[in-house]
C-alpha cells in the first residue's frame, strides 16, 4: 500500500514558562491512507488547525488542571477543519467536510466521536470552523450569553479583546445593546477593536500604567459585565470597578499561563462588596447548545452585522510559531494554521 | 423632662490595620426618653448588640466599598435585639421586642424601617436574635442553600467555622447530609467543632505548615462547596482542591480586612479548569427569605438538632474590646454584647 508523507508537529519537551518554537519539532511521518480493517474511526485531511492558548496547559506535564498532557513526540492535538478521506462511521463519508478534535499533521486518524460536527454552509470560510463557527464562537456565545445573563444598556469589558474569543464578545455585546470596551496590546488592534469591531471604546493596555485609572475613566459608573480572558493585574483592576450584581465569566487566563509563579490577585474582597458572580467556564459542556448558536450567528454573518478577524499562518512548519506567537501577542485577530487546501 | 444617661461607644479615630480598643472611646451622654413631638421613629432600649466582622469595614473611610463609613463620634451602628419603649410607628407598641439596625448605646431613636423583625419567639434566647435568628443565621442559610446549592453526599468546607455564621454552615451541611470540614485558630475551637457542632473533621490552620496538603488529607475527593469567610491563603488552598462544577459563596474575607495590602491570590485560574463558581453576596438581599429560614431553623432549635454556640460579653464598656477580639480569633462562638437585661 502506497506510504504518503504526515507532516508533523510534536512536542519535543514540556514546557517551562513562555512556549518557545525549540519545545516543538517538525517530523515527517509517513502513513498510509487506508482505513485499518474493521476501524470505525475516520481518516482525515487536516486544512485548518486552530491556535488556541489553552493548549499551551497541556503543553505542562504536571496535571493540576485535571486536563492531562500532550505526549512528548506525538503530535499536538487541537481543533480543526479536515476532510473526510474514508470513514468507518456511517454518519460520515469521504468528501464530507468537518470540525472537531484532530491532530496536528497532514492526516489523522480520529475517532468519529472527535468530530464536533459536518460542515454544511460551504459559502463561509472553511477557517472559520475554527473561530467564530467553532470552539471559539461557542465560548463567546456561553460566556457572554449564558454566564454574563446580559441586558440592554449595561457596561461590558473585553480583556484580548482583538483575540479569537474577545472580538466577539464584544460584537455580541453590542448587538445586544451594551457599552463595550476593549483591551489588547497594540496600537493595531485598538484601531481595529475601534474602528472595525464596533467596540465603543478601547485601549492599549501596555501603554496604562495605572489600569484602574483607565478604568474609571471609560467606566464613570462600573462594569456590569467582565468577560476574562487574562486574569492577573487586569483581574485586579477591574475588581476594583465592578457594579453592584455584575457577573465575571472566565473564559481565560493567559496573562497566568506562562509564569511559575502566577500573580497574586489582591482585591477579591469586592465580590462581597459588589455582590458579584465570578464563574469558570469550558465550552465542552455547553456543546448542546450548538445549533443553537448556529441559528444566532449565521444570519448575522451573511448579513454583515458580525464581522471575523483572521491571521492566518501558512504551512505546518509554520505551526511552532504561530503558537509561540498567542502568547507574545504576535497574532491580529484569530490565528488559523493552514495545512492544506481542499 | 428627666434627662438619663446614655453610655455609648463610637469610634474615636478612622481604623488602620488591625482595630484597637483605643479606635473606640465609652462615652456618657444623656438622652430624655421621649420621642420628639410626630416623630415616626421608635424609641429602643437596646438589650445586646451583635458584633460583626463586616463592621470593620465601617471604620474606614476610604469608602472603596461602596458601604459608607462610621461618623467620628459617633456611637457605633450594627445589629442589636431592644425593647420599644415608645413608637411613632403603628407597626410598634411598648413593650415590644425587636431585632435590626440600632446603635452601639443605651437608648437609641430610630427609623422603624431599620428594624427588621418583631421577635415572637420569647422561649428562645434573646441573645439569638443577634446570631442564629438573625443576620449571622440569615447569612448562613442564603450562603449555603441559595448559592451553595447544596447535595446530598457533597464535601463541604468551611473556614472560620466556629465563627456566628461558621457553626451554622456546618450544622446545616449536616442536616443536608453533606462531609463536612472546618478550619478554625484554636484547639478549643477545633474540639468545638467536632464534639459539639458536628463537623466531621476540623483542623487548626495555624498548625497546618501546608494547607494544600491538609485539604488534600481531609477530602482526597475534592472540595464541592466552600463556604469562604476568610480570603487570601486559605482560598489560595482551597482553589487548588476545588471539584469539578465547585461552588464557592463569598461570605467574608475576614483575614484580609486588616491588611493594607491583601495578600495576593494565585490560583484562580482553577476555576476555569474545575468550572467553579464563586459568587460574593450580601445577606440585605435576602432579607425576603427571613420567614422561609425561620419555618426552617425553628423546629432544629427546639429539639435540639442545631445548637448555638455564643460569647456573650457584659456592658457596654468592654465594647471595643470585644469587636477588637473578633480579629484575634479571642471569641468562641458568636461574640455578642449583653447591654442591658429585658
Amino acid at each position: 500500500m502506497a506510504q504518503v508523507r504526515n507532516k508533523q508537529v510534536v512536542l519535543r519537551k514540556y514546557v517551562d514558562g513562555f512556549p518557545k518554537e525549540s519545545d516543538m519539532n517538525i517530523v515527517e511521518s509517513t502513513t498510509t491512507l487506508k482505513l485499518p480493517e474493521g476501524s470505525s474511526d475516520v481518516l482525515l485531511k487536516n486544512l485548518y488547525l486552530s491556535c488556541d492558548p489553552y493548549m499551551r496547559i497541556l503543553m505542562t506535564n504536571d496535571n493540576i488542571t485535571g486536563f492531562g498532557a500532550y505526549t512528548l513526540g506525538s503530535p499536538l492535538i487541537g481543533n480543526g477543519v479536515a476532510q473526510v478521506l474514508e470513514s468507518g462511521d456511517q454518519d460520515y463519508k469521504k468528501g464530507d467536510l468537518v470540525w472537531g478534535t484532530t491532530k496536528w499533521e497532514e492526516y489523522s486518524l480520529v475517532p468519529s466521536s472527535q468530530i464536533r460536527s459536518k460542515i454544511e454552509h460551504a459559502d463561509i470560510p472553511l477557517s472559520y470552523y475554527t473561530g467564530i463557527l467553532g470552539m471559539p464562537g461557542m465560548t463567546a456565545y456561553v460566556g457572554f450569553f449564558e454566564l454574563g445573563s446580559p441586558k440592554k444598556g449595561e457596561n461590558v469589558f473585553v480583556s484580548a479583546a482583538s483575540g479569537a474569543v474577545g472580538q466577539l464578545v464584544g460584537q455580541f455585546a453590542k448587538l445586544t445593546g451594551c457599552y463595550v470596551v476593549g483591551s489588547a496590546g497594540s496600537k493595531e488592534k485598538v484601531d481595529l477593536l475601534k474602528n472595525k469591531l464596533g467596540f465603543d471604546e478601547a485601549f492599549n493596555y501596555k501603554e496604562e500604567p495605572d489600569l484602574n485609572a483607565t478604568l474609571k475613566r471609560c467606566f464613570p459608573e462600573g462594569i456590569d459585565i467582565y468577560f476574562e480572558n487574562v486574569g492577573g493585574k487586569t483581574l485586579d483592576a477591574v475588581l476594583l470597578n465592578m457594579r453592584v450584581h455584575g457577573r465575571i465569566p472566565v473564559c481565560g487566563m493567559v496573562s497566568q499561563y506562562n509564569l511559575t509563579q502566577p500573580e497574586g490577585v489582591t482585591n477579591l474582597a469586592n465580590l462581597i462588596f459588589k455582590r458579584v458572580r465570578m464563574e469558570g467556564f469550558i465550552v465542552g459542556d455547553f456543546y448542546h447548545l450548538y445549533p443553537k448558536y448556529l441559528e444566532f450567528v449565521l444570519p448575522h454573518i451573511t448579513e454583515g452585522k458580525v464581522v471575523y478577524v483572521e491571521d492566518i499562518a501558512e504551512g505546518l512548519e509554520n505551526g511552532p510559531a504561530a503558537m509561540v506567537g498567542l502568547f507574545s501577542g504576535r497574532n491580529v485577530g484569530k490565528q488559523v494554521l493552514l495545512v492544506a487546501h481542499e
